[in-house]
């Protein structure tokens, strides 16, 4: 029901992995029902289905390729729309029963691309070691913590949902990547502008060429709007049909916005919007006071026009 | 006044050249006083103080060179719009005082440019006559009817003033030629739209640079406004500026002109417009039915972002 | 060694997964040895360091998420070139020991992604049975074979692999969906031109503006190149630097590809070619005729050009 | 013939005017013949048929309206190309048959533009004169030396040609405003690039919409090539042949404005090129050191381009 906050949560599952992590940031989550879900798509059935009220997914990032089903999701089926976004550091620790030294660990249990992310840290701290894959991080810190393996490969809350030790944190080959979740709800008014704000979109064009793309762009360029995020899907249509996922600055509030968003109406075969939210700032760095420009541009222009419109001329 | 039809009309003189036969096209001129004025300036700022309510400029041709006099007065001084366009054929006739045989033209008096634009003519058919060249068409009919030249080269209501006999119509190299004039008063609620429309603007952008005037064009191109002309003019301010006189198609009462407006005025460095008014449609053929299917477009993409802004998804 | 034909191929592993059955279809790996990776990276330092000749890695699709690994490997670390695309379908099937009935099927061992993909069809067919996660598409058939899991969802190659026998063949619930893999190599003269090329690149721009991306499309876009993909990433550098992986239509051998190629490296920050190779003509159809043509434009376009610099105009 | 310098120049008449003036700051003009058209497509049609070697014809200037002429002449009849630019100041004296007092000065003879440029000077200085219309600067100058007038709007060089004393010069209200001329010949081997040059073209396009022109413009904007002027003309055919005169910086030899012609040439109907000539400084300011970045960065783009063909990735 729209303005009743979200009390029920469902997040991409197991219990003890990123998702997780990234939910209790938000403190109507911490406070909340908070299910995990087997797969993305389970996830966003349940908003679908109203059993629950909004779900965290990742919606950028390698770690454990959900992307692509996450935005498949979202640009198909009955419409949802993103109300939130949650970016965090992309954090793995080396975890044990108790406080060992590296040279004593012989076997390492982690997820194939928690291991993929963390090889040269592997490499150089505990060159002996076997990794032993496993299916989650969570399944890892638990793997260890049932003595299966001396260490794990995990997140800080998986280590810390089992009693695992931590021996090393900040393992990640890259230590500035992030993974972005978005909160996932059924429809309704967009949370209000903050003067920081992000629109996602998926726009369906009838042909692969540049020239429709480059027609798409335009929208965006003359009003100002900049794109952080451009990705194209083949649609599994056989014969050229292209879904772009877009992220834009600003909101659907904004007449820039709107603006931009009605003219991708008009050119495009199809346009779903998927929801306008706060930018996670810590992440990407202090709001720009160019949207506040911007706001008193269209004001500008919009009297401007009234007054011509009405033989008004200065 | 806004609202008064206007009854003093000033033209670009003499009496007897195109400016006043496209006058006499407009009813309400054909009744009310018509002055002529020495040139286009002097027409203008007969309109600027009020002494007239209306002048007839050409604004775009050949003949007699005023194209580039015209817009630099509307780009420039106060404010002044165009109400309606009048497009006429540039025709010339051979005429004399009598129905004499071509043979017997020993001298034709011409304006310079008319004689240019019949030169092929004249070489066909009165090969042996000297051109003799006078200040304006009518001047040319006036000294024939005087009996100082044998013929003249003049535009039929010229002709006919002096009472002189047509010996060959249709005498111009160009038969498809035409001579744009424009109406002009001092500003006012536009005239309403009619679906088949021309807006005027002379925009002003900071550089010379290819990227601006691009810029520009994407305002009209991202909105499917047609250009149907465009012209540059260097300022006169040694560094840069860059004046563009644009016509575009449609009036400025409609969403896509409005927004394209708007547009340009937060990317320009100046922008004045010039007018939104009926197309002459002799010239340049039937309304095309884009307009309408423009302005459902625009109907149906606002109310779409309505229902985003409001959160009613379908 | 440039023109030697790869004999030792590398491929994401484990056996008996899409990797492997794509790997089959190129004559050369057929006969050439086949060795397995745990991740793409593996596979492609393999490479890297000439352990192997080329190694087949997917570029897109959901399936597994490697998509993303792949693109930031290819972008980063020492330079490669995709020499050759295979497409094949995402076709799952439902295997056992032997010929069971479905009614009889207790629990699915499955990996998760592929489960998700086939979500639909579970709960239609073997509604009653539990799905159980496994590490890959070869895992779950391994285990089936082993006994601890009654029936596997698994590739083809993987249920023949280990005698398992198929109950219900092409159980994905998007019937039409392929995974895309790429065959890389160390550096060296591309592959000639068929006429249906492929050209891939990482393209960086300084800065997250739209207009910069709006120049990117026009280098394409002028050149009469078309994009088939596009995706923006985050560099991981913080501070706005992008990548964007882009596809494009035709072999940098061409003119326009050539000439569009030279356009980017002029005006990004950076860009990386990472190779132009034959088409998959079997999922995206028959090769158009524009190939040829837009040779021809250019060709005409150069010898008119000469023409123009030798001062001899027509 | 080309390589050989001309020596036969004409130019738009009659003696004593702009073109006169503009045709002497050119030394081979200086030392060759000079002979005076009665009209532009006189003067060029003279280089046509090789009764000249080279016409200086106006351009660019509201003075005398034969802009509009000199386009069309270029654009249409077998080609021809312009192999120089001057541009001269618009300068204006008030000269007599000796020095007189303005206050004695009773009538002023003037060609009509040239009193219309004047008039502000005009009214405050002589505003109990008459002025009386004459065919051209020259004729003004000739006709006070007749004894006819008092004085005379007319043009240094007009001034001195006849013996008259200047009474005021500068007296045109724009002070800046200039003419541009051209020097035009048969087609030969353009003059060799300086650094700062102009290239001139026709291009024809076969729709008025604007997208069609937005083409065109990217195909400038892509190289970083600039327009310094545009002007669109219908071309007299009725339905929407459009005709765009071009001035862009640069030299046909560079390799931006060749990629750039090339372009044209592939996506318009038609382009005639007018030439690439040294820009006329004294009005543009001092040239830019662009020109020099630009061709190493096309040759910086060149070498790469030539490497990733030959396999050659550093």
């Amino acid at each position: 029901m729209p303005g009743v906050p979200p009390t029920r949560f469902i997040y991409l599952g197991p219990e003890g992995t990123f998702s997780e992590q990234a939910l209790l940031t938000i403190p109507a989550a911490a406070k909340g029902t908070r299910t995990p879900a087997r797969s993305v798509p389970e996830a966003l059935e349940a908003v679908r289905s109203a059993d629950a009220d909004a779900a965290l997914v990742p919606v950028e990032n390698s770690i454990g390729g959900q992307v692509g089903v996450t935005l498949d999701e979202l640009a198909n089926g009955s419409p949802l729309v993103i109300t939130r976004e949650v970016v965090i550091p992309v954090e793995f620790v080396l975890a044990a029963r108790g406080p060992v030294g590296l040279d004593s660990i012989r076997s390492v249990a982690a997820h194939p691309q928690a291991a993929a992310q963390c090889r040269h840290w592997l490499r150089g701290h505990v060159p002996d070691a076997t990794v032993v894959e496993v299916l989650s991080n969570a399944a890892a810190a638990i793997s260890v913590s049932a003595g299966e393996h001396d260490a794990a490969i995990c997140v800080p809350v998986g280590a810390g949902r089992v009693g695992l030790t931590v021996l090393a944190d900040k393992i990640a080959d890259h230590p500035d990547a992030v993974t972005r979740f978005a909160l996932v709800a059924r429809p309704g008014p967009p949370p209000p502008p903050t003067g920081d704000d992000v629109t996602s979109l998926a726009v369906y064009i009838s042909h692969d060429r540049v020239g429709a793309l480059l027609a798409v762009l335009m929208e965006f360029a003359v009003r100002g709007v900049n794109l952080t995020r451009i990705e194209s899907y083949p649609t599994g249509e056989r014969l050229g049909r292209y879904v772009f996922f877009l992220d834009c600055s600003g909101h659907v509030a904004e007449a820039r916005v709107g603006e931009a968003l009605q003219g991708l109406r008009r050119i495009c075969a199809d346009v779903r919007f998927i929801g306008s939210y706060p930018r996670a700032q810590a992440h990407y760095g202090p709001a720009s006071s160019a949207v506040a420009a911007a706001d008193a541009d269209y004001a500008d222009s919009a009297a401007w026009l009234a007054r011509i419109r009405a033989g008004e001329l200065a």
